[in-house]
């Protein structure tokens, strides 16, 4: 299913990501080659280039034809891989997609400054849209996952985080750039401020599925699919959806054993897949399932008011991805 | 003649200095308690409020009189504070302004975020200005400055640093920033490119004069002064305009002793005023003082086009000012 998922969409937007790819190392060429080792290491290790084709997208089903949407596409991959540097830095996370993690090749400090770099180049691909709006929504998803990334690094440990904190967080963290992906395209295609905000909705859906099945895997998923140790989140102290619901459906006794191995520094192999078997047993694993699908179905039902397209197509086909991808 | 010079500043400005702090705090408070204390930590701190003034008495040289200039100079000193949290970070700096750094009294990874959420709080102001000038002076200052740091530390150590380099550094970590704020000043007003560009030119020379005091008085200030131990960048291998001149200069013998002390990781007060000694001798404090002014002068003199105002009045003390301060 995934696998057939996947070259359907490869299939509509095969094209668009080989562009894609041109205008990400075009914009990188003419800076400091350190700067530019280092944001390639990150940026061309197979990411998916989900946040450039929903901005591209949105743009095309408001019936955007200027054929700016790939350039300006690429400002949401800076965006993006500039936040993965900063939290891989503030996480002291030692790889991602299956690769050591920039500051562990280089030093930290090289990596701060290359993702302060990679947010000013995506700044300045904002500013040539000439668009206040999208600048307006650049600025407010640099400030959200700023916040979204703070609050998560101090709830760190915290057993009691909700439900409701634990949406604010992924809120901020992830759905909103995802969100202001599909605004932005919706901005540049000119559109009235009823799709826009149906865009918006869109976006908000698909990141807040995106980023449960993200927590999920980090539980169910091999190491070999993930491309690092499952269980990082709990190693790291972050309460994620799956744990949330089970603390709170479990009993006593179990509830406690869950505690201590969210305090557990040292969680070993065994304890993990005990752990996980709570999370199985207590809901925590299904009901993070069902949230994500609610999000997939809201997020199908923002595209109603649009007229079929290829690019709807490729909106309903990302959306119903977000939850099915393996990594 | 500084005290003197200080106090004709303040006479003029300082009731627009405290707007401007009315408004620093204001546009911090409604955010996360952390990020406010992290982002006060250094924000008020004793800063000169340099670059907001720059904005504002550019936009008011130039004729602005909308009386938004005092919210919208804020983000410079946002701008500012960001880029200081990442440099303390990436200098492992422990010092600033007679205070600790703020990653020693917080993490790393706290600061960092701190760093870019006022990043972002600047963008957001950049945004609510609607005018796409200065959100491509924004992203333009943004870029060069990430770049100027990157290229700083890439060079750190590096005995055969050219005055040509350096100057290319100075420029992107220092110049580029009050650039900005004189020039999105003189966007703000809407005046001829002919204004803008005079006061793009005043903002660099400013810059340069600013960046080279700063330098100076990293050999001749005392601690108490600085607010931190003087020889700090020699201790951090950076080359800065004395050095280089004195390194040009000296004779054989000189040199290798300026060599083995640029290598020395462990420099001692003795070593350090045996340096001082060949600085002054070999013309390096000169030089550098005599560069400076060179830049002072320049700054005044693209002042040349504008009418008499207070405004003009602020500017011009201000070039002086750069030079002659004590911290």
């Amino acid at each position: 299913m995934t696998q057939d998922l996947k070259s359907r969409i490869i299939g509509l937007v095969g094209h668009d990501l080989e562009q894609v790819e041109h205008a990400l190392e075009a914009h990188l060429s003419p800076n400091l080659d350190l700067v530019r080792q280092i944001a390639s290491h990150l940026l061309f290790s197979g990411g998916k280039r989900l946040r450039p084709l929903l901005m591209i997208h949105s743009a095309r089903m408001c019936g955007y034809v200027n054929g700016f949407e790939i350039a300006f596409s690429t400002l949401f991959e800076y965006l993006h891989a500039a936040t993965l540097l900063h939290d891989d830095v503030v996480d002291e996370a030692s790889k991602r997609r299956g690769k050591d993690t920039a500051h562990s090749k280089w030093s930290v400090p090289k990596v701060v400054l290359t993702g302060d770099f990679l947010l000013a180049r995506a700044l300045d691909i904002a500013s040539q849209t000439d668009l206040p709006g999208i600048i307006r929504v650049i600025a407010n998803i640099t400030q959200e996952m700023s916040q979204g990334e703070i609050d998560q690094m101090t709830q760190k440990g915290n057993v009691n985080l909700t439900e409701a904190q634990y949406l604010k967080v992924i809120e901020r963290k992830t759905a909103v750039l995802i969100q202001g992906a599909c605004q932005s395209g919706a901005i540049l295609a000119g559109v009235s401020p009823e799709k826009e905000k149906a865009l918006k909705d869109y976006g908000y859906h698909l990141g807040m599925a995106f980023q449960m099945a993200d927590d999920l895997l980090d539980y169910t998923a091999s190491a070999e699919v993930l491309g690092k140790n499952p269980g990082a989140d709990i190693r790291e102290g972050k309460l994620t959806l799956p744990l949330i619901k089970a603390l709170e459906s479990a009993g006593e006794k179990d509830r406690t054993f869950m505690t201590h191995m969210i305090e557990n520094e040292s969680l070993d192999d065994a304890q993990f897949e005990a752990l996980k078997d709570l999370l199985f047993r207590y809901n925590g694993i299904d009901y993070t399932k069902e949230r994500a699908a609610y999000h997939v179905t809201s997020a199908k039902n923002c595209l109603d008011g649009f007229e079929d397209s290829t690019s709807r197509q490729v909106l309903t086909l990302l959306a119903d991805y977000s939850i099915s991808r393996n990594v």
